[in-house]
């Protein structure tokens, strides 16, 4: 009888398992249980459909259940796993289609939770108003276009600055919308960039005519019947006619809490770097688990795409039979903020202290390409590196062009425990269409 | 009394180490002959001049003599130095405006040699006519441009199909010209790319008009007075109103030879990692010497400019008692073609054998960004790996965003002696206008 592998979950890691797997075993059964009718989709390029620049949505979906089939893997979409019996091996699947029918038993000899994220929801009244949405899933985005397309809407309350609040604020600008970003914070992409170098966002986003509403807090949405109209905050009031949280996720875990998995303090299913769960049998990977940090050493919860697909990749192999290992995390990721492109790896200073390390940063600001070649532009990088040892620890490059390469080399020499003097020794290439000489990275490590 | 420092040369290598000597010792005498009339200035960029994209060719120069010499650096320009005499510790300096002045005698301390590279010419007639041209110096770029503007021009010919060749052949295309680029081997940039690769290339530049005559050796330029009409090979010939002759470097190290200094295989200036020639008190750097390559582990000769500055300050830095060493090359390039971006690090498959090496090379093309976000395009990516090792010894990046990003993230992986499946798990970011969820550099790595 061939080996029954069930997944939960059928994004990034889900499906990045059910390839794996299916690749290093023709023989085993796979099926994937997603709650949604959409999956393997792109959904870090969902903001771009809003203002037109994917005009088709279903382009975002990187495979249909059909070529899933065609792989010999049953993806059922619309079924929501709704209980995990780890003693005997089952998953009770659910329809979401017919909400009245019976939960069916799924027997398993191999189980992957792959359930992801979900999103933060203020504790506030007004939430559920017709013109207030979450912008999480596929069914979200679909939902703010068709609101988008029939209501007039002239004002937009994006709640939350972080990577999404800020893809947002561009594209609803773009589309001709005055945006409004709130934050409790006192600056936009606070978790992730220092807040000096954030403002060099925040001035292009004002620049580019996006109001940002900053340390405040979301105390009610108001309005006469099913609409808000009105949000008010701990500073101030304003006229809104749609409302998008995007305050934060949290990990998808209360279905493997309740199966008595272990989570860890971010809520996340504890997992090794083999992505097994403190349960024979069951794996978890993806945005419902942490990972560990390659330079706190410790686990962290950052829910990124890369990630999700690797640890999926990794969890598919062990399933039938392999023994790979995740090799852990930096952090790594890439905004775009009207013509400002941003890049972030590694520690933050904030996370350098909370991690208890000692550091010195430095900080400079250079033609992102020979300063006499056309169309170039200033590139901040900020290097920072342990006290002691020099050891490169994080980065953030902050600029209009090469900003996602940069920001790579820094991931690149962290990966193996660079310092920053080695930094300073790496043979960059130079062009001046691409590069000044002395590429901004080395004049940020000579710093040192 | 100060210490004499003496620079032969005044471009990269040759100022990088004047500023440095400058700010490690505050006292020295430091004075740089340069037997051009311009010095310090960015040698890459002058493809640019010739179709208007730098309209100012002065600002090519990074700082001119009068900042030098606040600075306190006497940079002195039309100053050849016609001999150097190791014993008594003198050059001999003759200026290149008067040319019937003797030559004056400069006492030093200490030495750097810097005098770069000088282009090679074709041992054929009619070089010496007025429409053919070098392209190696400023003036050189001066000249073609005054002559492109006083007489009329509608066929070039470039002679080599190197670098520089390609780059002249972009910028004089789009300056209305129909281009013709001859070289002998039977594609482009043939020493840097493997020859599919460089296939890519080829297609670029024909698609934007560029005639090619490939594997074709240049028998003659021939015309009825002081100009050349007609452009002879051996498989045929064709009319040309300009030639431009970009067949290559060598190093320019007659004076050092004639000094008795050592000179090595490539005939550049023997130095140590330290800079340092086999006589005392006497350094040499830059495009006139050789570095070690890092994944060959021999000296190499491959003149660029990031090398050169870098072996500059390290000279400038141990001529006033430091003790810095040059990790070595990679070879790290970039160049574009029209719409087209190459970068190239480590060891192609030719130098790779030549270095007796057992390797395994891959290749794949994918989107430089999620599939669904506009304006993207394939990316080639070759990645190249020593076979019992799985160490990366290699690779050649074509694409037409995110090239010299990917290029340098290879780079620094070599740098840190990376296998491929090292490569394969570096958390690289992810945003869809960048990078698609897994990187083609992953994607490439997970080949192996």
């Amino acid at each position: 009888m061939p080996t029954r592998i069930a997944i939960i979950g059928g994004d990034a890691a889900g499906m990045s398992a059910a390839s794996r797997a299916r690749r290093q075993d023709p023989t085993s059964e796979i099926t994937v249980f997603e709650q949604a009718g959409v999956a393997s989709y792109g959904a870090c390029g969902m903001p771009y459909h809003l203002d037109g620049r994917i005009p088709d949505p279903t382009t975002l979906i990187v495979r249909t259940p059909a070529e899933f089939a065609q792989a010999n893997i049953d993806l059922q979409l619309h079924s929501r796993v709704v209980e995990i019996n780890t003693a005997s091996q089952y998953v009770d699947v659910q329809s979401t289609c017919e909400k009245s029918a019976r939960p069916t038993k799924h027997h398993f000899d191999k189980l992957l939770i792959a359930t992801g994220a979900e999103a933060v929801q203020p504790r506030i009244a007004g939430c559920d108003r017709q013109n207030v949405f979450l912008f999480k899933t596929f069914a979200d985005m679909l939902r703010i276009e068709k609101y988008l397309q029939k209501s007039i809407v002239r004002n937009v309350t994006i709640v939350g600055a972080g990577y999404l609040g800020i893809e947002l604020a561009e594209v609803l600008t773009l589309r001709g919308l005055q945006t409004r970003l709130l934050d409790l914070a006192g600056t936009v992409m606070s978790k992730s960039l220092d807040h000096d170098i954030s403002q060099l966002v925040l001035q292009e986003l004002n620049s580019h005519g996006v109001l940002s509403i900053l340390g405040e807090s979301l105390l009610a949405l108001n309005g006469p019947s099913n609409l808000v109209r009105e949000v008010v905050t701990s500073h101030g009031q304003w006229e809104t006619d749609l409302v998008v949280i995007v305050m934060g996720v949290r990990p998808a875990s209360d279905l493997a809490k309740r199966a008595d998995l272990a989570l860890d303090k971010f809520g996340a299913i504890q997992v090794n770097s083999r992505q097994e769960t403190t349960q024979a049998n069951i794996w978890a990977a993806g945005d419902c688990t942490s990972a560990m940090h390659r330079i706190s050493g410790t686990p962290t919860w950052i829910p990124l795409g890369p990630q999700a697909n690797k640890q999926g990749r990794i969890a598919g192999a062990n399933m039938v039979g392999q023994s790979l290992e995740f090799p852990g995390i930096l952090g790594t990721a890439f905004v775009k903020a009207f013509d400002l492109h941003i890049g972030r790896t590694g520690l933050n200073e904030a996370e350098a202290s909370a991690a208890g390390l000692e550091f010195t940063s430095k900080t400079i600001t250079a033609s992102d390409r020979a300063p006499y070649y056309p169309g170039g532009g200033p590139t901040t990088i900020r290097l920072i590196a342990e006290k002691s040892t020099g050891k490169l620890i994080g980065g953030q490059v902050i600029g209009r062009a090469g900003v996602p390469g940069r920001t790579n080399v820094i991931a690149t020499a962290m990966h193996s425990h660079m310092t920053v003097s080695d930094l300073s020794e790496l043979d960059l290439g130079y062009a001046p269409p691409f590069a000044p000489v002395w590429d901004p990275l080395i004049v940020a490590a000579n710093q040192f």
